[in-house]
């Protein structure tokens, strides 16, 4: 797919046909998008789970909030970073690379947010993570049965010209 | 170009071609996929200055830390969000989508960080900002001279299946 229409035609996709499941190379090719984004110095302090494991999908679905649909989808892809100083920003700009790489196979992802959520240390301990990984992301990955098209604003209204 | 591709091959450039200018329809497109990143709830709490004036540039550049390329790329464009509760996640991932579209379109982009830093609020007074308005990023713009090549961490590396 053309990189502009992935990029714009991007959307959070909830709802996946549980009868299809994603390739492990697709997997791996949105991990791989992932890994190559933008990081603050290169530090690049992330790390990736990608869970297929039906019992642990559902384990993540219970305790994430706003995550049930986490136990449909046929992967789940968690993000963590170690700490340093724009771990954040860094983990974030690997998550939108994974939106978009899924996007460009075709598949509908949504990101779940796990950064400060009360959730974040039970989704590290779940997965096994080391103590100092601390959890960014999970992202749902699945063919999409339906593709929401939620108001986007106008580009008039956030582009600004030299000033605000 | 291939989304994944764009994806994969983007790198931060700091060494633009001084003789050419971004037209402003590009810009207008780096915008338009910055602006349709991924937000929580759908936020969108975002806006974007395109600073093409070499003064306002000269500026931004002496202010920011680590941005003095600033001053030599045809174009910066300033991400800030509105406060609210994912408003740094929101921020990062529209500036990730503006850096692949970027290489979509064969620009080199550099991410100067902007939350958080003591230069934030000159930067926003810089760029006429109203005051509920937080400086996410910095991205200088413009046809790239060099391209390099930074180590990166192999997929094997990053990449876990079902546990850590």
């Amino acid at each position: 797919m053309d990189a502009l229409e992935a990029l714009r035609t991007r959307r959070s996709v909830r709802q996946y046909d549980t009868e299809r499941g994603v390739a492990d190379a697709d997997l791996e090719t949105l991990v791989d998008c992932a890994r190559l984004a933008a990081s603050a110095r290169n530090a690049q302090p992330w790390e990736f789970v990608v869970v297929r494991d039906a019992a642990t999908r559902a384990e993540l679905a219970r305790v994430a909030t706003n995550g049930s649909f986490i136990a449909d989808a046929p992967a789940c892809i968690a993000v963590f970073c170690r700490k340093s100083d724009y771990f954040l920003e860094d983990g974030c700009a690997a998550t939108q690379n994974l939106l978009v790489a899924a996007r460009a196979l075709g598949l509908g992802s949504c990101w779940v947010a796990g950064h400060r959520k009360p959730y974040a240390d039970t989704v590290r301990k779940i997965l096994g993570a080391p103590d100092d990984m601390l959890l960014i992301s999970l992202v749902a990955v699945g063919y999409p049965l339906a593709v929401p098209s939620p108001v986007k604003r106008p580009l008039a209204d956030v582009l600004h010209w030299e000033k605000f």
